[in-house]
Parts: C-alpha cells; structure tokens; sequence
C-alpha cells in the first residue's frame, strides 16, 4: 500500500476535525492538525455537538478526562456521526487501568461504526479481553502477538485497529500492518497518543481508503517523532522535542515523508 | 490616536482579568496575560464568580467551549461586572458555526454592558446578520466592507467591535480603525483570537479610554507577532513561533512598539 | 537533612501520581512529572476517582479551577487515599481570594490526613488566619515571620507545610526549612506553583519521610529554575524559559542538584 499523495490530499482538504477530548493535552491536539494543515474545532456541549458534527469531516473521541457532561456528547455526536457516515476515532485512553471506561469503550464500539479504534497496546489488549498488566493510563507492554490482538479485534468490531508502542500495529482483517517509524521520545510527553489520535482522524476525513488513510497517520506522526528527536540536542531534551513536534509537523513534505517511511505488510 | 504610554499604564497597573474562557487554549491566555505585564485569574464556577469579579479590573468572556456550569457563570459575571462598570470583552467563539452561541452572543450583547466585542471577521458579520459562509469555527473571509459592518454594530450595541482578519478593523461609532500589524502565522496556530482577547481585556483594565485600549491591544498584539514571526528560521517553525510570542510579550518595550505600529483612522 | 539519593528513588519508583487539577496549568503537571520521572494520571470523574486512587502512589489536589462535580471527586479521592494512607498535597490556589475555598480548604484539612499543604505566602498565611492582603491568586508578601505561621500551621494540621514565595518555607512541627533555590521567573509563568506541587506528589510517591521528600520536591524545582533562567538568552524571554524547564527537569541529576542545592534548617 502506497502512501504518497495522502499528505498533499489531507492539505487541499483542509478536514474540519470535531474532537471530543480530553482537557489534558486538548491545545496540542488542536495546534497539531492545524501545522498538519486540517482544522480542528473542540466542541462538546450536549447542546452543541448534535448540530456541530454535521459540519465535520471526522469526529475525534477520546475519553481521557470523562466527565458527566461529556459522556452524553460522545453518545450523541457518535449516533449523529454514524448516522452521516463521518468516519470516527475512538481513542480508550483508561481503558486498560478502569472497568467503567473499559466497558464504556465496548459499548460505544458495538452502537457505533467506528472507523478506527487507536490506542497503546495494553488498552487494545484490554478491550480484547486479554491479559494486561495496566500500570496507569500509559502502560506498554512488550509486542508479542500484538498483531493477532489487532487482526481478531478489527474483525470483530469491523474497524481499523491502531495498537501503539515501541512498535505500532494496524489491522484491518486480512491486512495487518507495522509501522517502525517513532520515537522513544513521544512517549515521554504527555498527548503523544491523542495527537496520532485526532490526526488518524484528519487523514480519514479526507483520504478515502479508511486502513490507508491510519496507515498515513502513523506513518506521518512516527516520522515527525523521528525528525524532532534529530532536531534536539540531547535525547532529555524534552520541552524542546515537544515544540519541535509542531515545527516538523508543518514543515513535512511528501518528499521527507516518503524518504523515511519504514513500514511492511505482516504476513 | 497617539497609543504612546497605554503600555506602560498596562504594566504600573498590572490589572487583574477575570477569564471565564475555553479549555483549549486558557494556558496560553493565562502566560500572555502575565508576560504582558497583567495578572490573569481563571475563574468560572457558578458560585465563585460573583465573589471574584469585584475584585477585577476587567472581565474577559470567550465562549469556546460551552457548558452548562460555564453558561451560568458567564451570566452571573456580566451581570455583576455591568453593574460595578468593571469592562468585559465578549469574544463569540463560534458564533459563526453554531446557531445556539449566536443567540446566546446577542442575548449577552443586549442585556449587559459590553466594553468590548471582539471576534473574526465571519463571526462579526453574523452577529451584524450579513452573511457569512463559516467554515468552523475559524472561518475568514476577505474583508470588503467589514468597516460599514464594524460601525454598524458599534452603534447598534454600543460597544468597541474589532473584527480580526488578515487587517483588523476596529470601530466605535464614528471612528473605525484599521490595523496592519500582525503575521499570517498568528492565523496557523490556536489560541491566536484568545490571546487578544485577554489583553485587550487587559489594556481596557487599566487605559481610560476604551477604543485606545482596544486599539492599543490589536496592535500590541500584532507587533509581537511579526516579530516572532521574524525570530523563527522559516514560516513553518509554528512550535518555535508560539514560544516566541511569549518571549516578544514580555520583553516589548514602548520603543519598539512605536518603530512598528502601522494603523490608520478610516475614512 | 540530606537529599542525596531522593531523584533516584524516584525514578526507580516511577510513581503513579493521580491528579486532580485545574485546566489552566494540568499540561504541564503531566509533563513536568513525567519529565522527573513519575507517572502522572489527570483523572477526575467523580464515578472514577474512588477507583482510580487505589493505583495510585500519591494523591494531588489542586483547587485552582473549582467546579461542581470535581469538588465532589476530590471529597472521594482524599476520602478513599487517607484509608490507603496514600499521600495527598493540598494545593490551596485562590484560598487567599475567595472566602468559599478558603472553607473548604480548611475542611479538606480537618477531615483527612495531608501529608502536606503547599501554597504561596499568601494562601498560607490565610489559612493560618493572619493578616493576608491578597490580589487574585498569585499574591506574593514579604516573607516576615513565615517561618513561625509555618510551623503553628504544621502543628495545628500535622502536616508538612510548603509556603512559596522569593524564598520557600517548609515545616513539620519542629524542624522548618528555608529554601534559597528558584528563579524570580517562575512567578512570571502559569503554573509554576502547581508543576512544584505535583512534583511533592511524586516525591512524597518514592521516598519514605514526608518532609524530605518535600525539601527535595522544593529544592529540586527550585534549581531547575535556576538552571531554566541560566539558559535563556534574556530574563524577559518566558515562553524560552518555560520549555526549559522540562528540559532541564528530565536532564537533571543527583550530581548538578547537590551542587547547586541551597537550603538550611532555619534556627
């Protein structure tokens, strides 16, 4: 699968991205689709989000910081979402560390059509009712056997599945994935996964190949990882990793992207 | 209108803003405010915001992201604020996107007294009721006629409108301004309307008159954009660019303002 | 009272620190604690936080952005962490200016057991009910006889006590320290007191005695200031300063720390 024009599409598109998030890492969500060249809007009110999805080429949900309020706008705009056929990212940030979220995200995934289900690979366990030893929100655990995690759960739930960590796995039934482009790096800053997450939904919103279109996204967010961990002066340099994100984010080109993309087909 | 001194009054005053503002982008307001030279205090539950507001010397309203709680406390802080005179700047996020928030806009604008109404252009045409093709949340259009637009709604609310585009207009009755300060950059990262927002509320906490403190802001703000707009390598560094914002707020002097500032009375 | 060796702990420890916080500075409570090398987890869903908590290593409550229903999760969090005996900070951010936290504050202390009470100078010294002229949130006094409302504080609540300002404060019971350590522009940043009480948090998380891990939560922050200063091409340059500091806090070590440590048992 071919990822070149993916890039260029997503800039001429300028894909309105509605995300319903988490108040954590919401700025650097809405700063990174804007460098990658979508337009990002957080909205959600459960009196807004009915009527502001409608305008949204993808619906972004990640239910890091759930509050009353914004459980019903994720049930409402996810329904309205399904309804227009906006494709939606449902990130389980929590899932693998509390049952009441982990039974929220099964629950979401088997009302709504969810275009891609992204998250580390002990959540993706988790909501594949493995084992995971979840230590908090941001637990890893090592690789083995992630890509039949991703392959069942993809069928099961007929969705694009996203399992990040050292390595990220992509699954859409037959095709499984795996990406090698990253960097350590991300994972020593907060909003790591939930800036993949909302842009997997700025490429969806306008790339029409759904496992293409997250294929992109990874790939993409990896290689800006890499390219700003090169930028810092030392691998502890993490305030400046983190501004550097956005730098390369809006400085990428078809051209660095295909130069240093690093990714097989599983067979 | 000589803007000689607003500065200096900003920083021997150091106002107080009382934000009521959206969680996407608060921090960034919060730091301008500060290396401005004003104290930011972000402050929106309903049962503290009536306690709190008498001690601002400005309140700054932007409703970007709306909720239940948050509504009522908007309500209760103009009420309180309108009747101890303190000057609110009314930012009306979205009021281009959503019908709920034009109405909630013009219902704010016609019961309490605004100092300030300052919002992109897409949104002050639609509170004028002209049309306006919004696309999200940030939607610009060029500018032809926005200074009738701007007046108009002056007179009719009795208010200091500045619409933000790629020039700013500023009008309050009979006088309209137009700004060129300011950087295409500015326009690529979020949180750029907040951060004028609150200094505008900042410059309104502490220069008497409140066109010259509405105009001092946008061009403040404007200037410090195209020098940190001149301190990155490339237009793409939007990372670097952010954090230049804050290192040009804080280190701005009324020297260096008076070298750049470029605005003119329209006639 | 040596440091030496408390970084370390900590960063073997990892710990889980669950935070319950206000959305202006929560981005960079989870950076800094992840930069330090504790493992941050913003969670505060009143049907999450009595289940989340049990997890968790430290417990940090920050009031600055008070609503209905975090009020709610923080009753049930510090209910559910003083039966663990899991070790909670109070960071009492506005009790100085609104008297209905400053209630609750005083409520939160008698009702569960707070391994320690960190503010400025202002918010200690209300709590303390002496005389506090406080102008918003960030007020800062003179620092006379803070060591005695200090430590009457510590006896009266049996906690360690943190009183920040040009110069910090701690005390339990009978022993009360001065810490030198700090950079004048931390006071001209968001969030610079919720990132030090936070970093208690992971400290109090890793280390057994509760006021050396505050001394080293106090000094450790304040060098990083030094360092983040030293390293900025000017002291007007904040939003420069800002990114230091997480560069520098997951650069530093035992060694740069015991150099550049400067506190003294206060006789």
């Amino acid at each position: 699968m071919h990822l070149k024009g993916c890039l260029t599409k997503l800039r001429e598109a300028r894909p309105l991205v509605h995300a319903i998030t988490n108040y954590v890492t919401v700025n650097d969500c809405a700063n990174i689709t804007i460098a990658l060249g979508g337009s990002p809007a957080m909205i959600d009110s459960k009196e807004e989000v009915t009527e502001f999805v409608r305008l949204a080429n993808a619906l972004y949900v990640n239910i890091g910081t759930l509050r009353e309020e914004q459980k019903e706008s994720i049930y409402l705009a996810m329904d309205k979402a399904s309804e227009l056929e906006i494709p939606i990212v449902l990130d389980p940030v929590g899932a693998a560390a509390l049952k009441s979220r982990l039974m929220m995200v099964k629950d979401l995934l088997s009302r709504f059509k969810v275009a891609c289900l992204k998250g580390n690979i002990a959540e993706i366990k988790c909501i594949a009712e493995r084992d995971a030893k979840a230590s908090g929100v941001d637990s890893l655990e090592r690789g083995e056997g992630v890509e039949l995690v991703t392959a069942e759960l993809s069928n099961y739930y007929k969705t694009v599945v996203v399992a990040t960590g050292p390595k990220d796995y992509l699954s859409k039934g037959e095709k499984t994935y795996l990406v090698n482009n990253g960097s350590p790096l991300l994972g020593r800053i907060t909003g790591s996964g939930c800036m993949l997450g909302i842009i997997t939904g700025a490429f969806l919103g306008s790339v029409d190949n759904d496992l293409k279109a997250c294929l992109a996204a990874t790939v993409t967010y990896g290689v800006v990882g890499e390219l700003a961990e090169k930028s810092v002066r030392q691998s502890s340099d993490l305030g400046s990793f983190r501004m550097k994100i956005f730098d390369h984010t809006a400085s990428l080109t078809e051209e660095i992207l295909c130069d240093a993309e690093d990714y097989y087909e599983y067979k």
